[in-house]
């Protein structure tokens, strides 16, 4: 569901008053934290969505470095995660489904958590997902609103999973392409949340299905600053700015432009640039912001960590694109 | 998705190795419990469905209490749940989504938890339901695995919610039928648990959608013992048998039905009397396995609990209905 209908429905509800619950729904951030006691917090979190590849066995593995992702977008480390299925029992054989929990199972234990259980319906189309939790020490989370003057932001995939798998879809993808993205889409945002945290930062998110700009618009009203964001810079997937140029595009790509036109100074960005930086990712990478003087560990320490950008203060505009 | 179907798919994954995993998905218990320390474990579930009862608000407080009682059947006491929700945009006006999760967020407040977050989805049909996580003491779980010969079971909600259910779908039920049904399944099995505990009790489930003697079925194997189930003794909901006669069911009765046909000597029980001990329960009553002794204390703690059956040394049955 979008930004615009999701608030709507979450408006009118009466504001939870509990001090353990240290991040709430409030501020947009990637998941719920929890706190258990001083030196421990829970760091929970869901996401499901319909296959975005043909592999099953990918597409498990997808969809769990896609939920883990919010508990290491928080600074924690997972533990449990709780399989959520929707199989349309009957027009589908059993087997492909083994194969989904089979490649989550995978990746849960990669990032040395356990699958703890789960829930499956019957239903038309098949979705799928998890609920992770993890611990974290509430004293070191990473939160959307810790964003100072000054910080550098830098990203650690790169972009255009949403294009590349609607082009996919429509079998327009090349194998090698193929693999590139459900690489980039696995891979465990393990170590660029550790190396966050050893550089003492203290305010990041994952790029998922907002965008960068959406996401990074949620870290500039968090954290009352403007970012600017250098397009040139921000890394993309293979083919992603050729299928842009080619008009592929998604629905939430069109949510999310709306949503962000009055609170983006575009500059003279192309439509395919806008296409590009609002595209939504399912498991992109860290977005982190640093003190300039840790940029350069940070960089060293976690592959395919970019420079792309750097938080200003605060002006009429949540982004500034250069 | 049905006991077999879902064995079937779970049945070639890789058993999971994890110390840490006190219960996992092997033993058909109400929940996944991971051990934090010697004195804390997180208790774990997720559960949701479609709607039904017409009342958004009241489907809300029934999910979350369904969802919540996964926890109270292990033992546990919630900590925090997250709320899943599929949601037809456009076809329902969006408050319909604020009304359900106001329910589930008054309901888990109830319970002393807090909401700390959600995913929401656009779907053709609506669906709700929570990832629930409690606490518990890792030495005093309630589990399907500890009933032992001689000890009583008492239940403590009537069953018959099922066919109840689909009667309201069909608009058969009246007005104060379905007030008691619905106050029924949002109430909270948090007594009935804690009372448990308090009698020393370590064998506990909560009956869902397996039916009344899906859930014996399970303590029953867990346990290496035989189920006698007196089935003039067993709550009914009001009308519940009278829909039953007139003959409406479920595709879960079946599905329980034919699962259980070989586990269960049915005695003289009649059709009638079947359709009820397999109907699929939401939010349910708990089940637990109680010493003798404990049976009056219990009773009197726990309103509408009733002594229903009994546990003898293993035969050849799972379950026999006198």
């Amino acid at each position: 569901m979008g930004p615009g209908d999701l608030s709507t429905v979450l408006a009118p509800l009466p504001r939870q008053m509990d001090a353990r619950l240290l991040v709430g729904s409030e501020t947009f951030d990637d998941a719920g934290v929890f706190r258990l006691s001083d030196d421990l917090a829970l760091v929970q979190t869901v996401d499901f969505f319909a296959p975005i590849v043909d592999d099953p066995y990918a597409f498990g593995q997808i969809a769990a470095a896609n939920a883990l992702s919010d508990v290491y977008a928080m600074g924690g480390e997972p533990l449990t995660a709780l399989c959520i299925a929707a199989f349309p029992t009957g027009r589908l054989p059993l087997s492909v489904l083994t194969e989904i929990l089979r490649g989550a199972q995978d990746k849960v234990r990669e990032a040395g958590a356990v699958v703890a259980g789960g829930h499956t319906v019957v239903d038309d189309e098949p979705k799928f997902g998890l609920a992770v939790t993890g611990r974290a020490d509430p004293r070191r989370l990473l939160t959307n609103a810790a964003a100072a003057p000054g910080d550098v932001l830098v990203l650690t995939k790169p972009i255009g999973s949403g294009i590349l798998s609607t082009a996919a879809k429509q079998g327009k993808l090349d194998e090698e392409t193929t693999r590139v993205m459900i690489d980039t889409m696995s891979r465990l945002n393990a170590a660029a949340s550790r190396a966050a945290l050893a550089a003492g930062a203290r305010c990041g998110t994952d790029i998922t299905g907002f965008g960068l700009l959406g996401h990074l618009s949620h870290i500039a009203r968090a954290s009352n600053v403007t970012i600017r964001v250098s397009r040139a810079r921000v890394p993309l997937l293979p083919r992603a700015r050729e299928f842009a140029e080619a008009g592929i595009t998604t629905g939430g790509a069109e949510r999310n432009e709306e949503y962000l036109e009055q609170r983006v100074d575009w500059g003279a960005c192309s439509d395919v640039d806008r296409a590009l930086l609002v595209d939504p990712q399912t498991s992109g990478g860290l977005l982190v912001a640093l003190p300039r003087t840790a940029v350069p560990e940070y960089l060293s320490r976690v592959e395919g960590a970019t420079e792309i950008g750097s938080a200003d203060p605060r002006s009429s505009f949540d982004i500034l694109i250069s």
